[in-house]
């Protein structure tokens, strides 16, 4: 990937924002903007350069990974150093940080760790949160090499969906289901699961988040599988709702709103149009159906190096799609006592429409 | 567990140290005092009431699930309301929260949140945060409910080594290794694994976070272990080095040099004890054999909800052990290019010694 590209974009949004030095120690954001995956690190940037500052643990892993920033091996927290160079860099009369990945704990100890010869009126004043975060938009929208990556990713959720059709039965319990998926998941490659697989069956189904539990798949009754493997740090993320056993016309009738719901969302997906209207139609979907308040969560949200970033696809929300922003579409239907069902795509957003990342069939698949 | 019991005795600590208010919003601390498990909440907590905010995907388990306080039932983040119920308490001129876990937006949404009615000075004035911690004390020293839960963990996780004695052999790939040893830990029930299982062998040992990779398993070399699950919310953790084919002299010397270190950082264990004095027990042994260099970690740290909890037990380190406490004593070696070697046990510290919660085999063993 072509991280130092992403350094020199952010760099120049300082320097149009005047924003003379800006402290990162979020880790995706680290690793977006520079390539490190280690555990340990934080990145000065300036309009006119870029160091990162890790421990001696990772030496020769930083060597190999970063991109477009010198690095700096330290002891201890990599937040101070990284803090105490920005403040000697040309120009630096303040350093931004993100408010909301940093702790007020972390704060305190940031304006202890100041130089001391730094004057006290500067001392004081020297810390400003940013007002808007500034990576974050830029992770939002992915470019090519994210989207290849997360297209395998989702391929490999496909995959993992079609073993899954051969392994289910009625009898076994959900967690011997979960343990099947990760671990075919693990050979496949993933580093690990996105998010706690949810496998609910039967009644268990009307829960939008089910863990899975000692409970059996039943003879008769949905099941409904919510998964994500992590590839090169990206998340997939898909859910399919299928059935054991014969469904009845009342489920099959909910089954084909949800999924006229998913579709009519799918479909609406395009730049430029607002997150809100999305969430509309297929909301609006399910209101004809008279099922709008069993559709208790938003229509979908970012997926990225985080399995929720945004943005959130809820009603009347005014933010525009973008272009290269991978989405979920994931109406559900919860009848508590009853079923559940939820049908979830991953959907890379272009300008003339949504592209499916996740192509696996989402007519009702009886087992 | 006795959730109630435990919020009765911060109740009393709350009293003690006149802090007329607490609002907690560490889904751990949460858990821990409340036995809520849920993705959202905040319990604020008086010396004579406690109340835990949650929202409506919660109703039903919040109602089966939390003990010794009122639930009340949201819309957005519980933090606000949880806020403005301790501002309507008597008494409560100021409350505390947790500074190490909330962050400089958070804190400004709080603020944003107190009444309106609130005059000025006041408000300016009610948000403290805590000087020390107060839940993590607690939770550092495990009552006898979660002694039983941890050890249940601790040998699932040798159950597990036991299993996987006989699934490894030369050429498998690190990976399958994980994906079995994971597949195994589900179908014994575990929630999912305390962190990212590593599997590190041949020259790869010698990384001390080595995670599993595409490599295979050599003919002839070392391979290091270091897994937990997750069982009821609570970690377990342990390592095992292991032998592929025959060891040279000098492995079975450094094997012999780790086991006897660790064996001393156990034997040092002791309510009352300085934790320093149990990583010097450690670190001596291997400064003897002209091996401290290559021991790069502290000998161990205390786990519970969190993997990774205090106390730490690192060169110099001054507090001491108490009754309760559950550890890790992980000595290890690290020869880049050559090997590694890492032995780690979870110990349970009592009045008298420390408890062993992993028996399973550490003499060398050679497959």
């Amino acid at each position: 990937m072509n991280h130092a590209a992403r350094l020199a974009r952010l760099r120049r949004t300082l320097t149009k924002q005047n924003i003379p030095a800006l402290l990162i120690t979020q880790l995706h954001d680290v690793r977006y903007l520079s390539g490190f995956t280690g555990s340990s690190a934080a990145l000065a940037v300036t309009p006119r350069a870029a160091r990162l500052f890790t421990d001696g643990r990772y030496t020769a892993q930083a060597a190999a990974e970063v991109q477009g920033a010198k690095v700096e091996i330290g002891t201890g927290s990599p937040a101070a150093p990284a803090l105490n160079w920005l403040a000697a860099q040309p120009g630096a009369t303040t350093a931004a940080y993100d408010p909301a990945h940093t702790t007020v704990a972390e704060l305190t100890r940031l304006k202890a760790a100041l130089p001391e010869k730094m004057p006290g009126k500067l001392r004081r004043r020297f810390l400003v949160p940013l007002e808007a975060p500034l990576v974050e938009p830029m992770r939002q929208v992915k470019d090519a090499d994210e989207l290849a990556l997360m297209s395998q990713a989702a391929l490999k959720g496909c995959k993992l969906f079609h073993h899954m059709l051969g392994f289910i039965r009625p009898g076994l319990t959900e967690l011997a289901v979960a343990a099947e998926l990760e671990y075919r998941a693990r050979l496949l490659g993933a580093e690990g699961m996105s998010f706690e697989t949810i496998v609910a069956s039967g009644q268990r189904s009307a829960l939008a988040h089910g863990r899975a539990t000692a409970n059996r798949l039943p003879r008769n009754g949905f099941l409904t599988l919510d998964f994500g493997i992590i590839l090169g740090g990206y998340c997939s993320d898909m859910t399919r709702t299928v059935y054991l056993g014969k469904p009845g016309a009342r489920e099959r009738a909910v089954y084909e709103a949800v999924l006229e719901a998913q579709l009519a969302g799918v479909a609406a997906v395009r730049a430029g149009v607002l997150c809100g209207d999305v969430d509309e139609a297929a909301r609006g979907v399910l209101r004809k159906a008279d099922l709008a308040d069993a559709f208790s969560h938003s229509t979908g949200h970012g997926v990225g190096l985080y399995i929720h970033e945004g943005p959130r696809l809820g009603a009347g929300q005014q933010n525009k799609l973008l272009a290269g922003m991978v989405i979920t579409i994931e109406p559900g239907v919860y009848l508590p006592g009853q079923f559940g069902i939820r049908i979830e795509d991953m959907v890379a957003v272009t300008r003339t429409g949504g592209e499916i990342l996740t192509p696996a069939p989402k007519a009702l698949i009886e087992l």
